[in-house]
């Protein structure tokens, strides 16, 4: 059973403002929610419809389980068709960003992402190849977001997602920083090593001005045909398959 | 000015039996619309509100143009937030599929992919690598729902997409058949050649048994993380790639 302001609440979860200020989102379905419990996150409450009880049991040492109906289950949910579960967790403490923490790796760098499908998407893609963070630009749209929690499929559950001033951050690495634009270097001709950073931009606008500045290497995903662009998640997945191609 | 029978009419094309019966198809925004007028389409109206008078003028020739106002364009738009046109556009008449079309090049083959975003990104995708053509099972989405139509960004224009038997097709053809699944050969060691299929299947359930049964090649993209899947139109950027790199 929910009271009114259980629902309220909840419901306030539904937007960034009131993530930021009770530090928790909301993640939905039992395949996400496990991921999210099987990790370092920590899962506060799960609201549960009846059915989803025998999968459930065996987390009730570790989080807080309310029982309620399919009807009240919509009243909080975000999505069009609820599933039977729905899960809130606690957003993790911000961690300070330094360029030491990026070696011996490939780390993937977003600049003005703005739909949620698409970095949820590109999250979920990343973990496909085994990369363990994303750094993000401040006005990319935020990993918490319930549209990107369910793109990412669990995924964000593995992956970490840091937020910061990007061009501060890659004016001080030594290593390589790749950029994806128009008129790079063919990605089939670039070898990209073993470590460094590869940046996609916004959507319409590709790599803001300021953080074009700090690329040391512009590669192109070439153009056989006549679309204008290339989707940024689709992008994303081309240049992690390259980049593990390349080892 | 629009007569309510005229906002029912277009409404019901928001629906696949209303295109099926009046072989007709939505298309919103000047850039989009302008891709088909510019291609083997036929443009049957094109419904405009006031601030797009000037660029559409060109066109007054070749395509019945309709002034309504913004209110108006809200009643029949398939979008929440429309643009300032929405075009009628003739589907083509469907072409019989025969294996000799398909040589001397590759051809994306779909099987049961569900989600309008996904077709129409891969139709993108594909055009962006240079394909002309893309065969999808019956029970694939259509291709002309507004939403497949929206995310192709004008390259549905360029891009066949047939929609017919694919065993019965693939079983004819002598052509190399490349079936995406999990435990196929990885995409890194595989040499494609120079024509054939490619298959990508559901996104829950992958290809269909009997589809399978046609493939000469299994095809993996290798994974490095932990992520359950890939997102399919992901799946067929990265072997769009793989495909023009092999050339």
């Amino acid at each position: 059973m929910l009271s009114k302001s259980q629902v309220s609440f909840v419901n306030a979860l539904h937007q960034k403002k009131h993530r930021k200020e009770h530090l928790l989102f909301i993640a939905e379905g039992y395949k996400s929610i496990t991921e999210f419990l099987q990790s370092d996150y920590s899962v506060d409450t799960i609201f549960y419809t009846p059915s989803a009880a025998p999968k459930l049991g065996k987390f009730s040492q570790k989080v807080k389980l309310v029982e309620i109906s399919a009807n009240e289950l919509k009243k909080i949910s975000t999505l069009t068709t609820p599933q039977d579960c729905l899960a809130l967790i606690h957003t993790p403490q911000k961690t300070i960003l330094s360029t030491e923490s990026f070696k011996n790796k490939f780390t993937i760098v977003l600049d003005g992402v703005q739909d949620p499908g698409n970095l949820g998407t590109i999250i979920r893609t990343a973990d496909w190849f085994g990369f363990s963070e994303i750094v993000c630009s401040e006005d990319t749209v935020e990993a918490y977001n319930p549209k990107v929690v369910q793109a990412t499929m669990g995924s964000l559950a593995r992956l970490k997602v840091h937020y910061g001033d990007l061009t501060s951050l890659l004016k001080q690495t030594k290593l390589p920083v790749f950029g994806a634009l128009l008129n790079g270097t063919p990605v089939y001709e670039t070898d990209f090593g073993r470590e460094g950073f590869l940046i996609l931009g916004n959507e319409g606008n590709g790599i803001s001005e300021s953080v074009i500045t700090t690329i040391t290497n512009k590669v192109t995903i070439p153009r056989f045909g006549n679309a204008e662009s290339l989707n940024v998640a689709i992008s994303a997945g081309i240049f992690c398959s390259e980049l593990r191609r390349s080892k």
